[in-house]
């Protein structure tokens, strides 16, 4: 049996199972007050929020708990976070982006319903976020995080990566393990590096060490979503697998080897939990969550 | 020779014609400052944005001078406007929308590129609209702006009034007056009515007689729509026309007649002038843009 079929190890982290599924309850409550109603725009749009790991989510509410920053001005910038998400889903996966008919283990948006709605509740979620982050309650630094986060998801972020992608679906050379971070870093790394210093920015704080601790989570997420795409469960994984190698498209395993891939995973791991050490213990919640990272199943 | 073919007057708005070419100049130029690159998503956005009347930019930068505030700061305002407008259009464009090919005289942004590319611009459109006006330099009443900004143009505003559209050309009953007036005020009237108010917000002052303004404004507008999509040029008004009727969609004309739509706009108008008694002659210019609107050609 070598290294790369070695069934994976349960790894024990009750203080982030906890906080995870507290931010799933409290993330939904949430959105159940702020999508009221029973029109077609507004089912699609709690369809798309529901039934994520919300991990972008629980980074809002614990950089706020770090800070004393309190879960009521908290939660609304958490499900900012998750509606942006959802909208990036929704439209990744268009069938004229990535054509997925299955997401989080269900029908995708416009398998649900149709094209056009899965545009307009995309379009719909993206305009939300920055709705809930509009609020005074978020004191002087409101504008700070609308920035950072039109900063995180548009032409200079999220976009561009997903533009990345798409342009080296087309391209005759594979892409260097440097490009394959930076797409990285665009797609997925700059909305989780949001995230975790959501809670600092809000109170003022120093954003360096939850930026570096998001900075190597990101990567290492990244790093075991194409594991998973190699070694996963389509049915544990919620969507369809082995689609990279399919495409032939360049990945950290396929540059790295699987070996490799997941030293450079647990290597991350490693330099996510250092980054907190200025939080001492009250971090534990965190560093679990680097840990889950890369040992989850899904 | 009935009324309803008689060739439109050219009405003399020499102050709006001045207002709207230095408005195209302004937004056109602070345009390629906030979107210098040459990669493709850059191309595309600014092509999106290239070529319109920028009539909402327009009403920013007049509403911004009856309340003196800086063409300075007006002006990313006035951009960001034109920025979620153009998004709106480049989605309502795609084939699972309404599926055109051309828009203000030229290729849609699908057609010139692809969906992909009108997916991802559309959405980094939007983003950079709330990007513009997270700056500190709209001093204490930015959040309100921005919140504004996203209840006129998410599920309680535009996309919502995109989405009764939608509804209405599978449904088996003709709209009725009213349902075309909700929709138009949701679809077109709520980004027109925040563009007229935006200078009055920014300076804290009093928005009902903007507001009243571009009610009646916005909804004359949309009448003219329909009329010219039965009257007009394709060539001259640079979208394919006739497409209502084709459709057998419910309109202003449809449900009114066209003499009567035409009274209608026409008393519209004057309800728009009379709203801006307040601001006396200083609000010439926006009167002479209500006179523009319903006897353009394009």
């Amino acid at each position: 049996m070598s290294a790369s079929t070695v069934v994976r190890q349960e790894t024990p982290t009750p203080k982030f199972t906890h906080a995870l599924s507290r931010t799933q309850q409290l993330v939904s409550a949430r959105m159940e007050d702020a999508l009221i109603g029973d029109d077609t725009l507004l089912a699609a749009m709690r369809y798309a929020i529901t039934g994520g790991k919300m991990l972008r989510g629980f980074l809002v509410l614990e950089s706020a708990r770090l800070h004393e920053v309190s879960d009521e001005v908290a939660l609304d910038a958490a499900l900012a976070i998750e509606c942006m998400h959802a909208y990036s889903l929704v439209h990744d996966d268009l069938p004229c982006m990535d054509d997925d008919d299955l997401r989080r283990g269900l029908p995708t948006l416009h398998r649900k319903w149709d094209e056009a709605m899965a545009v307009l509740a995309g379009d719909a979620l993206q305009t939300l976020s920055f709705e809930l982050l509009a609020n005074p309650k978020f004191g002087a630094n409101a504008l700070t995080l609308i920035r950072m986060l039109a900063q995180a998801s548009g032409k200079d972020g999220m976009v561009s990566g997903q533009m990345l992608d798409i342009a080296a679906e087309t391209s005759p050379q594979p892409l260097t393990l440097e490009q394959i971070i930076l797409l990285q870093r665009r797609k997925t790394g700059c909305l989780i590096s949001w995230s975790a210093t959501s809670g600092a920015v809000i109170a003022n704080a120093d954003t360096a060490p939850l930026r570096h601790y998001a900075e190597a989570l990101g990567l290492a997420f990244q790093i075991t979503d194409d594991i998973l795409d190699v070694e996963g469960d389509a049915e544990k994984v919620g969507k369809r697998v082995r689609k990279d190698a399919e495409a032939g498209k360049a990945t950290f395993v396929s540059v790295l080897g699987l070996d490799a891939a997941k030293a450079r995973a647990q290597q991350l791991c490693n330099q996510a939990c250092a980054a907190l050490d200025v939080y001492g213990d009250r971090g534990e919640t965190l560093r679990e969550a680097a840990r889950f990272v890369i040992s989850r199943d899904s």
